[in-house]
């Protein structure tokens, strides 16, 4: 396998999104695609294609293109999608839940086993089978069921707090959907999630660009 | 304001970013603020900080930094958050269920006015006081009330047809959470967020850097 440091953030992503296309391709039935196809479903070239697949090893055969299970294998190794990854949830507010409920993660081999709160209130409750824990046993629950990945769903103002519990715990991986800019050490992978950044990447695309709705502007009342 | 042509996605990003830092820094009372600390605690430099301001106009003093409130209000303006966008939301799922519970969306000006489901059971059923409407209406409904922003929120394989139902109703700026790639004009903005491929680029971290979990895998069985 490659060494990560030679692999960009895009290319992994690209990887992703080829190993959903080929997933369809397999569902149709077809058990070959070229290079050039898989490119144009994902929106980028088959030049693009064939180099992010270089960096791990040798797929596909000129003019017969790749064999789409042996390559949608060969994506899930990569990924490392071919064991269960045991994933925490810290914040079961709304963001937090409907993830907890999102079926594709378990699918994928992503298994939400712990869920915390600091809000009494919720300890205790149910959430799509997991039982939401105390804050205060965070690490040592983390620790104890050897947890690889972090998910944080809490507001933006404890969101660093949490973060350095979750590294300090030993954990390596992070997915954050706190709105704000994390810390962490160098051999910590964490990913933003940021959905209100996205939203006003949107509304700056509309009021600079002349996309104007087709109706006079709400005033903020 | 700056044409967006000269703008990147990324300078766009980084300016929520500093709104939300400002933001703070203004509830803890502070009126002035360096680009240096801006830059700090948004995990950027001061030259970056100056750089994508510049775009904008002349904004703090040498010396005395940005007067906050001042900054708050034109970044408030360059992202068009000084008025309501009225969004509907296709999809009445997990995700998108939780996207209408999400408050910040409605604090930021972001007014998600009519939701969409194509299951007939959902039909008529309320989701954080929003009525689910059938499929069917969707051009009507977006026309009418003049939808500045559609959220899609449905399964990978029928996100294509939303879309382009969405634009064909005139909408230019979408924000995609099925995980696929999809095709909009040049005078539309797309953006995605897909939280698979995020997991997915921490499962290829931890399994491709050595950042190894500290108990054996759990095979997939």
């Amino acid at each position: 396998m490659a060494s990560s440091r030679k692999v960009s953030q895009s290319t992994v992503g690209r990887l992703s999104l080829y190993l959903r296309l080929l997933s369809e391709v397999q569902r149709e039935g077809r058990l070959t695609l070229s290079s050039g196809e898989l490119a144009r479903r994902c929106g980028t070239t088959a030049a693009q294609v064939r180099k992010d697949l270089s960096f791990f090893g040798t797929f596909g055969k000129r003019g017969l293109g790749y064999a789409v299970p042996e390559l949608i294998e060969a994506l899930r190794s990569i990924l490392g999608l071919e064991r269960r990854w045991k994933v925490a949830l810290v914040g079961a507010g709304k963001i937090g839940s409907a993830l907890l409920g999102y079926q594709d993660f378990r699918r994928q081999g992503f298994i939400i086993g712990a869920v915390f709160d600091s809000d009494p209130a919720k300890v205790g409750e149910r959430r799509h089978d997991v039982v939401v824990r105390p804050d205060a046993e965070l690490e040592r629950v983390l620790e104890e069921e050897g947890i690889d990945i972090v998910i944080v769903a809490v507001p933006a103002e404890v969101a660093q707090v949490v973060v350095d519990r979750v590294v300090s715990a030993g954990v390596r991986a992070i997915l954050n959907f706190a709105p704000t800019k994390l810390d962490v050490p160098a051999e910590v992978t964490l990913k933003s999630v940021n959905m209100a950044v996205e939203l006003e990447s949107l509304s700056y695309a509309l009021a600079s660009s002349g996309k104007r709705p087709r109706r006079p502007a709400v005033s903020r009342g």
